[in-house]
Formats: C-alpha cells, sequence, structure tokens
C-alpha cells in the first residue's frame, strides 16, 4: 500500500487539476445559463435538458468548494451562474422544483421528485454562506419547510401505489434527509436541527438498519419489519455506504463512538455483501433473498457507489484507526482509479458492465453530474490530512 | 440449414411438450386465484405480487389456444382460472385495470398503464369467443372504449410531462392498438375496425416511419418529425420488429402488398441497425444519433425482442419469399434456441447481457409471463405450415 500521504496529493490534485477544470470548462452554458451535464466522454454536450437534481448540485458543489477550500472567483461565479437559471425557471407557483427543463429553462417535467427539492436546498444554503444574500437564504428555507410539509407523501398526486395496501417506507429521504440537515443547520432553528438529527439517526439505524442480515433496506414495513416483497428485498449498497458516512457525520457532531463502531460494522458488511467476489467492485442492487431484483441494471458498477464507498472507509479509518477500513479502501481505490477514472479523457466514466468494462462512454448524463466525484475526492483529500494530522500528532507525542 | 419442416416440428414440440407443461404446471394459484407469474429456474414461485399485464396474457394465451389449436379442457380452464380472478379484483371503480395486486387481489399500483386495458381487452375477448359468455364480451367492449376515451392522456393523473413544453406521441399505444383491432373483431361495429386499422397503418407507418433512417422511433413530435431529445432519439428494434408483423397481418387482411413489402424493408433495417455485431442478438434500445441511452439495460438481449423477431422474419417469408427472410430467420433461431432456451429446466431465460450469458435466472417475472414465448411458438409453427403448404402446391402445379 502506498502511503496516505500519496492519497491524500493524488485526491487533491484529481479534484483541482482534472474534474473541477473538466466541469467549468465544458458544463455552462453560456446562451441560456445554467449547466449542461449531458457530457460525452471529451466533454462534449450531446444532450442539452436541464435536470434540476444535477443543476442544484453543482451549484452546490462550487458553493461548497469556495465556503471550504478556497476563494476562488471562478468557482463563486460558476456557482451563481447556476444559481441564476434555477432562481429563474426552477420552481412551480408553489415553489416545488421541478424534475428537468428545457435548455431554455421551459419545465418539461412536473415536481414529482423530492429529491429536487433536497438538491436545491443544500444548493442555496451553501451559497448563502458563500454570498449572505439573504434571498438565497430565503429560498432554501422555504424549500426546506416545503419538504417538510411534503415528506409523508413526497410524490403526491403522482404516486401510482393504491393506497394502505402495501405501506411501505422508502430509505432515500431519511438518509438524505441526515445529511441535508448538517449542510443547512446554519439556517435552521437549533431545535429542529437537533429534532431532524435524532430522527434522522433512528430511523436510519433502527427502523431501516435490520438485525438479522446487518445491512440496511431499502423499503420496510411502517413498524421497520421486513417486507418480503420485490421493494421490501431490496439492497441497494452504495446508499448504504453513503448513509453510513452521513451517519459517522452526525456522530462526530455528537461525539457519539458508539454510533460510529456501529455505522462502520453496517458499512463493512455493505461492502462484504455487495462487493463482487467474481468481477470486483460493488453491485448496484441485489434481492436480500437471492431472488432476480426487478432492476435489470442490478449487477452494473457505478461511479457514485464506488465513491461513496471510498469516503465511507476513510472517515471510519479517521475516526476508529480500524485496519479493515484500509483493507476495503485500498482496494475500492485501485478498482475505482483503473476502471472509472478516464486518464486520458479527463473526470469519470459513470457507468460501468458487471465486468468492469465501460457501459456508457459519457461523463455526465441524467444523474450524473457535477457531485459525487468531486465530493468524494475532496471528503477523501480532506479526511485523509486528518488522518496524517492525527498520526503526525501521535508520533510526535511519542 | 435445416429444412423448414423440422422447424415447425420444433417449434409445435417446444409449445406443446415444454412451454404450455410449464405454465400450467406452475402458475395457477389454487388458493387466490389467478397466476404466479415470478417464477425462478426451475418454475418455483419466488414472489406472489400479480400483475395485470400478465395475467390478461394469460388468459390470453390459453383462451387463443383453445380457440385456434385445439379444445383441451385444461386450457379453457386455464384461462378462466385466471379471468375470473380478474375479474373479481383487476379494475376500479370507473372501470380503469390496475397494474398490480396482492396474491389475494388487492391493489397495489395505480391504473396508470393502458397497456394493463389492452391486454385486458385481448383477454375478455378470446376468452368471449372460446364460451360464448356475453358477460366477458362486456368487459372486453367496455374496457376498449375506455381505451379510447383515455388515449389523448393515457396515464391521466400520474402523466410527470409539463403540458405543452414537449407532446411527444409515443408509438406503444399505437403499436398495440394496430394488433388488438384484429383481436376483437368480432366485438367491434365493422366501421370502428375499419377505421382503427386505417388509423393504425397511418400513424405507425407515415407517423412514426422515419424515411431518414429507415427506421421507426418511440416517440416524435406530433406531426411525426424527429424530436432530437432523449426521447426522441430512441430506437427499440424489438418493438420495430413486433409492430411490423402486426403491419403484415392487417396487410394480409387487406390484401395489400405494397405494406407487406414496405413492412419487411423496415424490419431487415432494423435487424442490421439492432444487431450486436460483437456478440450477437439485438439490442434492446439504442440512440438514433449513437448518443448514450438513458436506459442503463440498452445492450442486454431481450427473450421478447427476439421471439418476435422470429415471427416477423417468418410471416414476411410468407408472404414474399424472400430469401433474406431465411438469413435472418436462422441466425435468430440459432441465438434464440441457444441462449435462451433452457434445455434443461425448460421455457426461456428473459434476460442476457450483451455477451449472451444469463443476467436474471428467471422464467418468469414482472414484465415475463405466458404470452411472448407461446405467441411466437404458435405463430412460428402455424406460419411455417403455411409456407410448407405453399411450397407443397407450388411443387404440386409444377
Amino acid at each position: 500500500m502506498k502511503d496516505l500521504s500519496s492519497y491524500a496529493a493524488l485526491y487533491a490534485g484529481s479534484l483541482m487539476d482534472d474534474v473541477l477544470p473538466f466541469w467549468l470548462k465544458n458544463s455552462p452554458d453560456k446562451e441560456y445559463g445554467g449547466y449542461f451535464t449531458c457530457l460525452d466522454r471529451e466533454g462534449r454536450v450531446f444532450d442539452t435538458d436541464k435536470f434540476v437534481w444535477l443543476q442544484a448540485r453543482q451549484v452546490w458543489t462550487f458553493s461548497m468548494l469556495w465556503n471550504q477550500l478556497e476563494k476562488k472567483q471562478e468557482w463563486l461565479d460558476c456557482a451563481l451562474h447556476g444559481a441564476r437559471f434555477l432562481e429563474k425557471s426552477g420552481r412551480d407557483a408553489k415553489g416545488d422544483w421541478y424534475f428537468s427543463l428545457t435548455r431554455e429553462g421551459k419545465p418539461i417535467v412536473q415536481p414529482y421528485n423530492i429529491f429536487s427539492d433536497c438538491f436545491a436546498t443544500m444548493a442555496f444554503a451553501q451559497l448563502y454562506k458563500a454570498t449572505n444574500d439573504k434571498g438565497y437564504c430565503d429560498i432554501a428555507a422555504d424549500t426546506f419547510h416545503r419538504i417538510l410539509t411534503r415528506a409523508e407523501n413526497p410524490k403526491g398526486q403522482y404516486s401510482k401505489a393504491f393506497p394502505g395496501t402495501r405501506p411501505l417506507r422508502s430509505f432515500s429521504l431519511p438518509m438524505i434527509l441526515s445529511n441535508l440537515v448538517l449542510e443547512i443547520e446554519h439556517i435552521l432553528e437549533p431545535r429542529l436541527v437537533e429534532q431532524t438529527i435524532a430522527g434522522g439517526i433512528s430511523t436510519v439505524m433502527d427502523t431501516f438498519y435490520q438485525p438479522a442480515s446487518g445491512l440496511i433496506l431499502e423499503s420496510v414495513n411502517p413498524d421497520g419489519s421486513f417486507s418480503d416483497t420485490f421493494e421490501g428485498r431490496l439492497v441497494n449498497p452504495g446508499h448504504v455506504l453513503e448513509a453510513m458516512w452521513f451517519m459517522m457525520d452526525l456522530a462526530e457532531r455528537r461525539n457519539d463512538m458508539a454510533l460510529i463502531s456501529k455505522a462502520l460494522e453496517i458499512s463493512f458488511n455493505a461492502l462484504e455483501y455487495g462487493w463482487d467476489k467474481e468481477h470486483g467492485g460493488i453491485f448496484y442492487f441485489l434481492d436480500i433473498k437471492g431472488h432476480p431484483p426487478q432492476q435489470l441494471e442490478w449487477d452494473q458498477k457505478l461511479w457514485w457507489v464506488h465513491a461513496e464507498a471510498i469516503v465511507c472507509m476513510l472517515k471510519g479509518y479517521r475516526h476508529t484507526g480500524d485496519a479493515r477500513c484500509l483493507y476495503w479502501f485500498e482496494r475500492l481505490h485501485d478498482y475505482t482509479w483503473e476502471r472509472f477514472r478516464d486518464a486520458e479523457k479527463g473526470e469519470w466514466f459513470g457507468y460501468l458492465n458487471r465486468q468492469g468494462e465501460v457501459l456508457l462512454p459519457l461523463k455526465g448524463g441524467k444523474w450524473k453530474g457535477c457531485f459525487h466525484v468531486p465530493r468524494a475526492l475532496y471528503q477523501g483529500w480532506k479526511t485523509l490530512e486528518l488522518i496524517l494530522e492525527k498520526e503526525d500528532r501521535s508520533i510526535k507525542a511519542y
């Protein structure tokens, strides 16, 4: 294994010299505002539709980097460029965020997907932190309050579930809210922050966690029990790994080592369970009983799953020093660097087949934008620095 | 190439001795009625949800075989078994068909999908033909009239498209109606039959057919022009091939050889375009401009695509004697028999990866039931018999 400082340098260099320049160069739509995200291997635009998830996530990425890393004017300009487009065209009359827009900003797909709102909240809260512009604070706060009112029935009229027959709870929203609450702490009442954190931890670690398998399921009965249905049997190992580093962040804030340990054990379970022993990489979806899942893409290897797994292992190592974290980190890093990273044309491929070959030669699309890769590189870099500082302190203390 | 009579025997034997016994043995739910369709490689039930598409399609298959092939009591009993379940639990108060039901018949997913209604219409119209029970005729006729009233906006409240921004027309419904109209001719006013046929042919062959590529697209602008969007660039070669044999059936009824020729040329285009030159088999989805499609399953090989392609080539050969039909038929047959057919455990696998390996070891699921395989074997067998008779007559005449 390379020493950790060389990984820190690699992640920093990859973020600053490859990934951020790729998006700064290729994504801004200078004519209509916002960002192109459907970019081919070389970064050329192959479709001009604008997906609100990805518009908001890119505003967040550049605002966050301005806030956390460096006051680079082109980063703030890039964030503002997307924010102006979203502010002008992103919402309906009720303040709910559309799912997608034309290049010009006309709505294509209605606000059926509450994660558009979650990512808009993140984006405008970070931008408020960057600019101190109260208007952005209001957008974030208004959107967050709409999310809370919609949380029980997020799809509203677009929900195809017949009421009452199978009232499953879905993991995605509590998981995302557990991250969002720390993102927007500076604009919320402290009591609401504490309440949301406590609720998030309990929902993720008690309701969705299944002691029998040591895993977290995508959908459970309202009381947290197992539902032996397609939805109830579904495991998304990448979701589990991403959620577990969200839990570690909450645990760090509360100084709760027991929660960190539990989150890390669940992460190891997800990696053991989700790792493809034949071809390497983490499966996208699995059925907990080993039945065929409905998702035809179940065996594919997705960039975000591996990016989030890397962050999870580094945070786990930083908090616990558990050697298993380094074992998995190295395995994940090698797979990712060899398969997802495009050393020739920059940035990462998003979708590999089970064998680890490129399935779609794109750098961005409907779901992949400027988010998981830069966030993971940033989080990885900074977490490695904290680990190195700690080791350095230990050496000095010794 | 084997002689055609041996293929006829193979298809007949496969239908009668393998496929129908597989479903008769494994699918009926003797306790709650209807059929299990989620069957593993051995035919064991792995999930008990009931999908209205597949319930109706199985009622249709056994009714059709009773009507067309042989008065086997167990076939009619099997059809009636599913029909009773559908009649009791399949519809909402307006008469629209739910998408899925629990094992006991409680609705899970609302009637958002008009193809549930299309297949229910087919099922009950065939069952009426089999039983002369006027109640079944009424269900079919009522459902068909609901389809016509819903055709302009089939998803109703569940449509997530923002009205007006991108008013694309979708190929699926006109395609299915072109087949449905012949299925239910015996319960419709003759004028409505002729009108629906003429409309179907014109929509498929004028509006959706694109002279520039010689292909049919899944979505077009209202005037039939190309929409350079993810939806507009999408080609589903299996859809094209299935639709082209529907067109040949309509052309046969009208004695329209020009339509048969045109449908057959489009079929060859779809095969040339859709065939995977590297691994064999027909791709599931392609982007007409060669961009990455949104469908992650784009490169997979699906059973129904290949079953429908076989039927298309045999019908084409029967009508035209074009040698290209035999070339493609043999190629498709060999791929299908080697890859999809499970010589060891019976019936066909549904989903292969690009390399032609089994992706999901199931015989039935949410979308695969007792329909495409038996219909293709029946259509293939009977079409081969017609070809052989014609050749026999030619030889005698000579």
